[in-house]
């Protein structure tokens, strides 16, 4: 149905080379590299561009099930959380933490909570990362 | 070992709400909407930080694999592809395809392939994607 893409070049080494992420519409093209990525250099890594894409689709697609209930959500704000830990089988995300609050008139905490699990469970982002522990804390704000 | 944050808002209903994501390091914040997401409006979506994520995570481990086995890689540039398709379970990201090509002095075509596959099974993101079929094609350049 839609087709994105994206595109990345690594210059040189693992250690010192330099590498570019950029997204197909243009909105974004930066820098990465072993220190961005494993360390606390400056720049980006993949795991904050994967965090970002979650935090994104839950939002909206949290927005879609309480829309699609009848309700009129006002704001979902998302944070994503993304471990990169070192294992026997080399460097694995394994575990995104989403921590989510949002504004949504008459709508009990119970409803709220079903609703919360459902895109939790439903948005495409999170149905993909299926190697991944997903763990949410939502709240009604 | 490394954890990285990235947040994003919703405001608004599914179909008139406005979004942003943000990675943790500020190297972006920018809209997505319903028409970026699934029409071919202005502003980005999730599946193109995806795609990104994939394509840099993809390229560095190819890097990494090739430095660990004694060559001295010159580029790998890759894009992605990321499918997102409607299926009866809702919207579902299927598929991403990855092309690459790689300067690397030295190496044999086998030797390449080889590294390539093996930089698709274990770099990170291919493996928190376990929800998607992953499809390669490498070429040395």
């Amino acid at each position: 149905m839609a087709e994105r893409t994206a595109e990345a070049e690594w210059k040189g080494n693992f250690m010192e080379g330099q590498g570019r992420m950029k997204f197909g519409s243009g909105a974004f093209d930066g820098k990465y590299d072993f220190r961005s990525r494993f360390e606390n250099g400056a720049g980006t890594n993949p795991e904050e561009l994967l965090g970002a894409a979650h935090a994104g689709c839950f939002s909206m697609a949290l927005s879609a099930g309480l829309s699609k209930a009848g309700y009129a959500p006002k704001r979902v704000h998302t944070q994503a959380r993304v471990h990169l830990a070192k294992q026997d089988s080399g460097f694995t995300i394994n575990r995104i933490d989403l921590t989510s609050e949002a504004e949504v008139p008459g709508i009990t905490p119970e409803d709220f909570q079903a609703q919360a699990q459902a895109a939790k469970a439903g948005c495409p982002v999170s149905k993909a990362l299926a190697g991944v522990d997903i763990h949410l804390t939502a709240k009604l704000v």
